[in-house]
């Protein structure tokens, strides 16, 4: 199975989340199928992060959204941890700041870019403007229905700039959900973790669905695509992410740079004499 | 053996490199020794990242210096990359640009200081202000020498907010570096690395080791202590550092947070049609 194709919203289609089953899990029937690959790909992913790193030419960006619960976080424990952090940085986006709201809002985002040979997960992301800002009106349609557009541009200009982008959306159902609000509950270790938000944002279940259906629609871009992720099972899910990460970049044709320096000029005038001392 | 205080650098001591031996490996003979040992304290790692995030109180710094080859990627690789890139960062400080020098030496510095809950390594840092600037004169001796105690007073600031600072230098010979040269000519994949400013450096190893040893003895604190590790053999380095992480964490007596919600009202409002659900 081609996951980047599969999952893909083809750019210019008007998506519909109702028509993707989130408890989708192709070909894989258990969790134990899944990870022997997902534990493949993690190997592959740092092997590649390193090429990344060791290449200086590409970067990459990884964008996660979800509704709440949705496995962001797990994506990233699960996953995208495997690159090694040296390389690999994570940038979350909660609440703006005052000072962050006085400025436009890729403001805050951009500092976060990759740079040449690196990778960023973004948990979270410049999407939020178009999605709780418009749900809960904190802008005017007038403001948010612009994004659209300086998104696409501001995501044109970083893969001009070398940069591959892959944007995931975790693609959960309300009922599993509640689910995994009940199991919040039922574990003592993560009851920390509950809030009263977490159930009064799912009565707007729909409208944030709407949103994401515009959002996900008007920017999945060749540069940029963006994938629905069916992620009902954490297991399908992180197999799903890992491989179009893994796929993605060995399309880059990644290279280890060739030496700057004579070699043999190198080994014959700092490392002749190491040899003469071991032979004495 | 208590590695935090075998290894610390005294506070106003004055440090002699040469007396301490970098093949030391305590009484461990063998790599297959330490293996098992490290991958469980990779385990806790983990566990306790993920607990200094969830409780939100503490952070922690962690500065890594060595010479060219001393090992400094290979530990944030080999043991620090056990914890979640989502809570542990790693900031590497290199030559600094224009802009940087138009500041004070701290001013690049600060921003990367780990925020409450979080992990951050440096990988060189401020040091590199009383090392390599001293070494190669790169600022007269009335401006580098007041460095020390602007360091000292910086990190007491980190550490009077909460922040557990540990300071590890990575102690190899001369004869280990050249080694490790060597196995870089040896292996294409990593001939890239190889610079001809490796060997001119090595030169200055002598200037480098007193510049270490003043920084070490001058800048060892109760709230920020250096330690000087062994590291010719990379698994007893690799051991050693993650020893001195893990204890002094498992030191800060972290908790869960408790819930922020009344759990049982929650259950009640929310999940009791859950299991009406499941039963009907």
């Amino acid at each position: 199975m081609n996951y980047r194709k599969h999952f893909m919203v083809t750019p210019g289609s008007k998506l519909k989340l109702g028509k993707i089953d989130p408890s989708f899990s192709g070909h894989h029937q258990h969790r134990e199928q899944a990870d022997a690959e997902i534990e493949k790909d993690r190997k592959k992913l740092a092997e590649l992060q390193y090429l990344m790193y060791a290449e200086d030419k590409h970067s990459l960006l990884i964008v996660l959204q979800a509704l709440d619960a949705g496995g962001k976080d797990g994506t990233v424990n699960h996953v995208l941890s495997a690159m090694n952090p040296q390389g690999c940085a994570v940038a979350g986006f909660k609440q703006p700041t005052p000072k962050e709201l006085a400025h436009d809002f890729l403001w805050r985002v951009h500092p976060h870019a990759p740079g040449r040979g690196r990778v960023t997960v973004f948990n979270r992301s410049h999407y939020e403007d178009v999605l709780v800002v418009r749900v809960h009106k904190l802008a005017p349609k007038s403001v948010w229905s612009k994004r659209y557009d300086m998104i696409n541009d501001f995501e044109a200009t970083l893969a001009s700039n070398g940069t591959t982008i892959l944007k995931f959306f975790l693609h959960i159902s309300k009922e599993e959900q509640l689910e995994r609000f009940k199991q919040r509950i039922d574990d003592p270790a993560r009851n920390w973790k509950i809030s009263d938000s977490d159930y009064t944002e799912r009565e707007l279940w729909d409208d944030y669905t709407e949103a994401f259906e515009d959002a996900l629609s008007k920017c999945s871009t060749e540069h940029a695509p963006w994938f629905v992720i069916p992620a009902n099972h954490k297991w399908f899910r992180n197999l799903a992410v890992a491989r179009i990460v893994v796929e993605t970049m060995e399309g880059l044709n990644m290279k280890t740079p060739e030496p700057t320096v004579d070699l043999a000029e190198i080994k014959h005038r700092y490392h002749a004499d190491v040899q003469e001392e071991k032979k004495g």
